[in-house]
């Protein structure tokens, strides 16, 4: 893979700050939005609060599976599909070589290069079937080698965000007897969390960390109206 | 962008169905382990099923925002980092031309072509300051042009997808009488949705139907069964 000096310059997320992102923004969010929905509707219940501690801590054990296993899978599924997908290029480099050097050649003329400056430089990636592989995998389907390490660290890093994620929301509901109490503390140490998460979260993917944070907080805040008013609503 | 005729040969996922894919895996899961998970542990209350469905449509509304947000601001981001991306290296052209050229060379000659080679072809990329900044786009950074209205139509089909998954599992408790007996038929046609929805989907990323189909149960049924037992544990 071509790298130069100067592409450090340029933003690139690294694979474990997205998946602490992926998990982090669902599991601050849903666990949140669901106990305050659930809170509205329970609050009259006598047993409220264990109702909503309950359910808040089954969503964070399900949502933290699902995304986890949903994270591992991905990894494997961007894997496999790398590993056929070359394989069938190594493939039609031997059975159709006149098509797969026609298919080098486009890529050039498609930069407006002629013929005859063509001609060598499709020579020389032919010459070496593993670079005439790669070239295609690169250039022509756009594949990048995926990490084959990636998946299970994935896994666990998306699931680790939405545990660590979820239980902000949901500490209130354990520690005060109140469920409105709970409701209250949960909505103001929830939007300051994901305040300072929008806000690191912009500063990773580049874009201006107040908007980011913003983002964070309507995304949340409109979650957890909608959750509550349905739950209000049929309760 | 260099398209060549027998391209369609490869699997590539539309952005449409990986959206589909990301909604109803999670729609499928989440609700279906919840409902699950609180169902085993309110069970005693006479009031258990309205609680199931309660929880159930607060994550469900919760869960279609968060996700279909996420994926509207991973979209947005997705484009502005395109777009800033692109800037930074139009200005590199005009600034540094010397060793923008320096760096179209070296993606030559990482492929083992020679200086004489390489030099005409870097002329015939550069003559043109357009075609030179998408070269250094695809090449260098890896980058493709993301299209501008993808955010909206993908918020869209994530959130559609979520509610669509979200409601099987919960169908059960909203016509039966019984929390339990709403359990078991939400167990049954939930591990069947997820039957079909991973063997359709394993038609689409490419592996196998029966394994995905597979996948998608195991995650299922591994989610659903963390959350009954945490839930049955603190209750």
């Amino acid at each position: 893979m071509p790298i130069t000096p100067h592409v450090e310059k340029h933003f690139l997320a690294s694979a474990t700050v997205r998946d602490i992102v992926i998990g982090m923004a669902d599991g601050l969010t849903v666990p949140f939005a669901l106990a305050a929905g659930i809170s509205g509707a329970v609050a009259a219940n006598p047993k409220a609060t264990g109702i909503v501690v309950t359910a808040g801590l089954a969503e964070i054990a399900a949502g933290s599976i699902a995304m986890g296993l949903g994270g591992y899978l991905a990894a494997r599924t961007d894997f496999e599909h790398y590993s056929s997908e070359r394989q069938r290029e190594v493939r039609e480099t031997l059975e159709l070589p006149d098509q797969e050097e026609e298919e080098v050649a486009k890529v050039f003329r498609d930069y407006g290069l002629e013929n005859e400056q063509i001609a060598p430089v499709v020579a020389a990636i032919c010459a070496d079937q593993n670079r005439w592989v790669d070239f295609m995998m690169r250039f022509e389907l756009g594949l990048e080698s995926p990490d084959p390490l990636r998946a299970r660290r994935s896994a666990l890093t998306i699931a680790a965000s939405y545990i660590f994620g979820g239980l902000i929301p949901l500490a209130p509901y354990m520690v005060l007897p109140s469920v409105l109490n709970g409701l209250w503390f949960s909505v103001g140490i929830t939007l300051i969390a994901l305040l300072v998460f929008g806000y690191v979260k912009g500063h990773f993917t580049g874009i201006r960390p107040f908007r980011g944070g913003l983002q964070t907080v309507l995304t949340g805040g409109l979650a957890a109206a909608a959750a509550f008013f349905i739950a209000r609503l049929i309760s």
